[in-house]
């Protein structure tokens, strides 16, 4: 059982990370802003916890001590505010911030680096992402996340530090954002309300937030490097998503199809390949 | 003509492509070491001169400033200790710190914004790298750079600025690091004794870099957008450059090829396919 430095515990997938560590025995610092401790106060009961309004603004030196005796470091944390994010410069304060992460944990001799990425990273759209598919970002976010992919690729390869990089598809779950897709779709259908939705002839990869924690973990366990597509490999489109969850209520004609404007930077296709060994 | 902000114009390319600008009639904006500007006393009378310890330790505000009134960035600063930063971390301060300073002049409303990407940026090796060549970088500085070229080109797209990136080849000339190739040869030949070489087998792209100057001082008043191959086009190989050079010396007899070893991160061939448009 290892020692585990993993931020952004408190959010959407680190918590289901947090949560499947816990369960395979390991021992966790968290590094939250305070009062974040309250939102996951079960898990913060049983691990370390450090406190900082903005991790993204420590030094190496800050992060160099919070790493003393860590042996892994998950990163999980990133400023993500939902409509805003994709074209915030935010993201290169958290760029900067995962560098002083980066050179903390050198400096503190942690032994392997798991950081999160993105399906957005690579050139879209595909129904066939594998983890050697071309590299293209199309946002200021996705740009951010494959810029630190590739110099923490580089910098752990010229220190001698395991590192992954697991990039997320569509997730969905537990404690998700109301604004996205599937809860807004179980608000209105709960309330007996018609949902606005898109033509809905996208395809994703969609996979339970909870089975992307599991799988993260499992990183952790089997120390497997390089880039890792945390995702399902089954294509469904957004129409299919939407009438699985209408059919738990009965009601598929609440759905109107092709009444909300497709997002403009909206893909047709994003679907990975699974590359995780188990 | 413009009011041009210049990073780095105390430089091996910066001084070349401050003069370039000059002889254009451009008036420029030298953000420089103190000290710095006794380097190059020409230029710096010339120009506006504004002097900072670390210009990568500047905030967005302070860049803001720096650039009122300023239409155009080039930006040629780096950290590059020969020798040491392939794989050096000071990369990511470079990296924060032209974040830092693409933040400021957005802010600033520059139009137009020129970065200093590499060659290295490129997967390596081949003879035929054009600008949609696959990119994949295989050192801390390679991948710093891609980093922010990514990084940089969706942040410009998003905010409306035009936005250039000038992979430079091998560039050789005037105030050339003692320890490079040219400069090497040229030592020794002169003084009439052996230059040790590896075998001189690999291709590479050299381009004076008074040359490199001219052309990024062209992509200024041509605001040609998006990734331009600063280099000659021209695959020469090690041994021909140094027999060219020996040459001039009438001393062949001096280069003795084979008894160095080449360095292990050399690739064999690195040729770019110029496409600047003139």
């Amino acid at each position: 059982m290892a020692r585990i430095l993993l931020t952004g515990g408190s959010g959407f997938v680190g918590r289901q990370v947090a949560a499947a560590l816990q369960a395979q025995g390991h021992d966790l610092v968290l590094v939250l802003r305070p009062g974040s401790r309250l939102r996951i106060a079960e898990i913060a009961a049983k691990a370390r916890v450090v406190e900082t309004a903005d991790l993204f603004a420590e030094s190496p030196t800050w992060w160099q001590q919070a790493c003393q005796d860590v042996e892994v470091v998950v990163h999980a944390a990133w400023h993500v505010v939902p409509g805003q994010f994709y074209s915030s410069p935010i993201n290169f304060d958290c760029v900067s911030g995962s560098l002083a992460l980066a050179r903390g944990a050198v400096a503190a001799g942690v032994r392997h680096f798991v950081g999160i990425g993105t399906c957005m990273e690579y050139r879209l759209p595909s129904e066939h992402l594998d983890v050697t598919a071309p590299l293209e970002p199309s946002t200021v976010y996705s740009a951010a996340k494959l810029g630190l992919f590739h110099m923490l690729q580089q910098y752990f390869a010229a220190t001698g530090t395991a590192f992954s990089w697991c990039r997320l598809f569509h997730l969905y779950g537990e404690h998700e954002h109301p604004g996205r897709l599937v809860p807004y779709l179980r608000a209105q259908l709960k309330a007996g309300e018609t949902a606005r939705l898109s033509a809905g002839t996208q395809v994703r990869d969609f996979l339970d937030v909870a089975e992307a924690g599991r799988m993260i973990a499992e990183v952790v366990d089997s120390r497997q490097q390089g880039a890792i597509n945390i995702c399902s490999g089954q294509p469904v489109t957004i129409r299919q998503m939407a009438e699985r969850i209408a059919d738990e209520y009965g009601r598929r004609d609440l759905l109107e199809f092709g009444t909300a404007p497709p997002h403009p930077a909206d893909p047709q296709a994003i679907v990975g390949v699974p590359n995780l060994q188990i």
